[in-house]
């Protein structure tokens, strides 16, 4: 395809270029750290496996096949967003089907890749067992989902660190300060901007996600094999990898429908592709679960309430974040100033969890129930089978990850296409309408993958909780307990305490990145008459670097935290550390990501309705300056800390037990 | 005593008579819903009790009880405000030895009321039965402490409304606007400020404490009743209203110790008077323990580790809200303008909770274990010796009350008398000196208050969810139960939901006080002049009706939504949706509290340091004022509700067990 002109090429690859650098460097970290703890897992393959190195290489792969999808589909993207701003040239309807499909590498990668990791270490492993003992392969791949969870925490973090330190660097010297426009080819942190689009949204979201669905796949088996035990049937510990492949069919048939038509908006187009993914999954799904045998509806309807949660999340997101009541709300307050405007965004945010979490909730509760139901009709004990249950209703949510990630790999290369064609000067032959229509298309889409984001590391937690009981074997974690409490309740201080250093961090870095651009304005002479080059490349450096040592302590206390409250107080007080952490994490990150989002489209309201620099204008920019490093940087990544706990307890769990059992003699 | 001249007088008239003219219509309010919800208990008293209104008749008492506490102490404060403007003219120590008699009043009012209506109801319901069954009678009391719980909401959310819209309605039209200082009689919104001082920090916090006493004084008894059962020692039972004779002792004897030498902060007199107390009231728990007879050592060690949390409390919420680390975190982020302010703010907020939580958690887990080695000596089952461990700490704890309310009554009569001062123009012959030294001190301690009144509220709620479980005496809270879980997650939407619909509350408020205020500066001519007085009394009547109205919706949920998941998903789910209001709740409150306390000494720190008017007191004013109604409305009445669903779920929980095993035929 037409990469454009010579001036587009050499911003694009300018891009591409700081996108490659961030992600080399991240990568060595996270290499690493991974090493090192791959060590330390080692002892438990000695200890548990004969030396065998079951969990720390799959921990390994786990890693490396989440970086590795990661990579590719940060290569496509920005070799896609020249392409999709030179589209825009061409015709109206182009650039969406385009970026569309750059977006869907990011999609088809993720999962496949995760499949892939799970089933070929799963096959891999069983094999090595002399296909004898299949009930103990899931638990040997368990450090699959740690490795991705670690991979996640740092590309979720570090990329959400790196994103927003960029964007309000770029902002405030070169729109505030210099009085230059947004993605002003004289701003020196322009670059490191729309890098941060490509290393935030598209790699961090990806990782998020590569997790989600290979944590839940691993779960799903682990939990599966207890009732192979019971049944002997292979089916329940083959079913989520089944259902993954079946999610890949749906996603593809969906993206046969992002035709749009004359003079339609991207959104529509897109949303009918979702429509059309979720249908053809539903539909296969039904096949899929027939292998279940008698009383397979009930398991079939199980995985479909899981689909209808999402979807039930989707429109409470849009109704909180898109222009409805509460969005109007934010800029009403814009009129009584900047506090007001910040108190009502924190009050939409503080409401916004309660119908996500109901459902998730209701989604959890019936699918158990039909579960039961499945275990009477098949003589399976009904909390086993309602267990299962659930998993069927997490798997259904999870098999539409490939559809929305695609269309979340949307945002940031047409984020990237948009500032290409401002930076390269084409604006005026674009025309403002192709780009404006551009730009919205991916705001909504990436909130919505967010909001996805967040609904599936809930249900993905509490399965993974699940999967951490059998691996305990612990029978019982009883409230009234105090070890279960004081588990559980210091398990909620930990979201808390990630948030405030995630958002610290951003401060830290973005006052580096300000420090950086005032230097070059400074002594680099006739930059702002563009006469000079800025330093692009030094920007994105320091971004990168100071990325990279920031996410170090909130990353250390996520992994310590759960070992030592394993260690210390036992396995049970771990389990309910688990839930305490799920249940305010799940809280928290949608209070932040969608009050960000209502900011950020207050903002974006008051700006189309020509308020531009009023006061009322200027108080939704502080507003959406403050949402900015909660959606972007903390929130998505407490998703990831959410199943990063987890997985550390499951890979953890069996030494914690025999440690606990050392202990009582 | 002296209550200076005649303008000081007419001025202190004006807020007694705004104060009253609240309370009376709140008390209406209160009064009538007390009535309505006596009613639908008096259901469970024909059903369970033949038809004696015990839990309906406590019921109604522990509302009386807690509004006359709050009225009879908002009137001393009233009649001390003046009294100590006229001290501040005759020297510098005086003032503060009667404001400190004047808060005095509170606290010795609600310990005092408190015991009394807990001993009186159990020795007349005892009396009733023939002094028979006491093992029955704590049960037959718990009605108190909803009763208690449901003046507590209305008068710390109702007052927090009030408080807070009236002060930014004050601000933004006065000194915003108009351009007058704080606290001028030209503002028609500054009685209803000086009102709100009393309603919210006096009556409200007071209502609060007077919960948790009672609260936990008769979730005290309920525990100690099983054992009683054990063991056939009374002692169990009347431990806790023991305790709480010696904290008003304890309170008495460190009182003695406020009086400032000469040229003293009254902080350090009220320091010293608070280690008075501590000192005195440990060294009486040693004989009140004693009685426990062989290992009674151990318990008295965990009522040490109550007092022990509560300080370590108090040292981290001076840490996070006094000029040190963080807070000048938020001075600097004010360089940077408002939106850094904020986040800044919002990351001390999430950092805050660790400490104290992770105190309360350790002497809770240690009390645990320091019970259960005194059960072992005298041959109790461990847990229940265990837990009555917890109850020991959390009596020590609580015995704190009496001081730290006196302390904290002092703020509000401190804060009108600097009003006083202001508006009857006798500033210069005070000098600002002794008015600064006099403000100061009771911000100080008002935030200890607050941060006593979180983690007690922490200590009360974990007792009251042990208290539940021996009324529904359900044997198993287990995690691994969906039930459990889907409970324990709905339970965390609650605070959240709440503050949401407390901070939108304020806004609605403080918005109709805006209009009047510019409403009278409009239409009554000569305002500005000083030629025509304003007329106070209509923006005291605002204030009050939307305060009043504001608080149904969220009240009514806080109500309902125990009931619901309790008949809805059966006892289990309701305890595991106790857990989960309270793990949210408390992280919420902390962070809500400290982060609203930490901006506003930024702005103090700011405009001391002689930069008013700046840029960076900008902005540091935004973070204040959004922290205003966090601090002061969302974040206090989050203790409240922690203790109200308990106690809801507590007098509904054997209606809900009888249903369930209803259903279950």
């Amino acid at each position: 395809m037409n990469p454009g002109n010579e001036k587009m090429i050499k911003i694009s690859q300018a891009i591409r270029r700081g996108s490659k650098a961030y992600l080399h460097r991240q990568y060595k970290v996270i290499l690493l750290v991974m090493v090192v703890i791959a060590a330390f897992v080692y002892i438990l393959d000695v200890i548990q496996h004969g030396g065998i190195p079951y969990v720390s290489a799959s921990f390994m792969l786990g890693t490396v096949a989440s970086l590795l999808a990661g990579y590719v589909s940060m290569d496509a993207a920005t070799i896609t967003n020249v392409r999709v701003a030179q589209a825009a040239r061409e015709s109206k309807e182009k650039p969406l089907v385009v970026a569309y499909l750059g977006g869907l590498v990011l999609g088809l990668m993720v999962v496949s890749m995760s499949l892939a990791g799970v089933a070929g270490m799963f096959f891999l492993y069983w094999w090595l067992n002399g296909w004898s003992g299949v009930e103990k392969i899931p638990t040997l791949v368990m450090g699959f989902g740690f490795g991705a969870s670690l991979a996640a925490l740092f590309a979720q973090l570090g990329g959400g660190i790196y994103t927003k330190a960029a964007d309000v660097g770029a902002d405030l010297v070169g729109k505030v300060e210099a009085g230059i426009p947004e993605d002003d080819p004289r701003n020196p942190a322009v670059i490191a901007d729309n890098v941060g689009d490509n290393v935030g949204d598209c790699a961090g979201r990806g990782a998020d996600l590569f997790e989600s669905i290979s944590a839940e796949n691993i779960g799903s088996m682990i939990i599966g094999a207890a009732l192979y035990l019971l049944t002997k049937n292979l089916y329940f510990i083959f079913f989520p990898l089944v259902a993954r492949a079946t999610g890949i069919i749906g996603t593809l048939v969906g993206s046969l429908f992002v035709k749009p038509r004359e003079g339609e908006m991207p959104v529509s187009a897109m949303r009918r592709a979702l429509i059309a993914a979720v249908i053809t999954t539903a539909a296969l799904f039904y096949f899929v679960t027939s292998w279940f045998g008698p009383g397979h509806e009930y398991l079939y309807l199980a995985s479909l309430l899981g689909m209808a949660a999402a979807l039930i999340i989707e429109l409470a997101i849009e109704y909180y974040t898109e222009i409805h009541g509460p969005v109007l709300d934010i800029v009403r307050s814009t009129e009584t100033g900047p506090a007001t405007t910040i108190l009502s965004g924190l009050s939409v945010g503080m409401e916004a969890p309660a119908i996500p979490v109901i459902s998730v909730l209701a989604a959890l509760g019936a699918s158990y129930y039909l579960g039961g139901i499945y275990g009477q009709i098949n003589g399976i004990p009904p909390h086993f089978s309602g267990i299962y249950g659930t998993v069927a209703a997490t798997i259904g949510m999870l098999s539409l990850t490939g559809i929305i990630l695609a269309m979340d790999g949307y945002g940031p290369i047409a984020d990237n296409a948009s500032g290409i064609i401002e930076m390269s000067g084409i604006e005026e032959e674009v025309g403002s309408e192709v780009k404006d229509v551009l730009d919205a298309a991916g705001n909504t889409t990436k909130s919505l993958a967010k909001g996805f984001a967040m609904g599936s590391a809930a249900m993905a937690s509490l399965l993974l909780f699940q999967a951490y009981v059998d691996v305990v074997r612990v029978e019982n974690f009883n409230l009234m307990q105090p070890v279960t409490l004081i588990g559980l309740i210091s398990g909620a201080i930990l979201p808390f305490f990630f948030s405030s250093r995630a958002i610290r961090a951003v401060g830290r870095t973005a006052w580096e990145m300000i420090k950086e651009v005032r230097r070059q304005f400074r002594e680099i002479p006739g930059i702002l008459e563009g006469k000079n080059e800025p330093d692009y490349a030094k920007c994105v450096d320091i971004s990168t670097k100071a990325a990279q040592k920031e996410m170090i302590v909130p990353s250390l206390v996520s992994l310590i935290a759960p070992i030592a409250v394993g260690f210390l107080l036992g396995p049970v007080a771990l389990g309910g550390f688990q839930i305490g952490v799920t249940a305010a994490g799940i809280m928290l990150a949608f209070l932040m990501n969608t009050g960000g989002a209502a900011w950020d489209n207050a903002k974006k309201y008051i700006e189309r309705s020509g308020k531009k620099g009023t006061e009322e204008h200027k108080a939704s920019v502080i507003g959406d300056t403050v949402g900015d490093p909660l959606k972007d940087t903390a929130g998505p990544s407490l998703h990831v800390l959410l199943k990063l706990v987890n997985n550390v307890s499951i890979v953890m769990g069996s030494a914690i037990l025999l440690y606990s059992l050392y202990l009582l003699g």
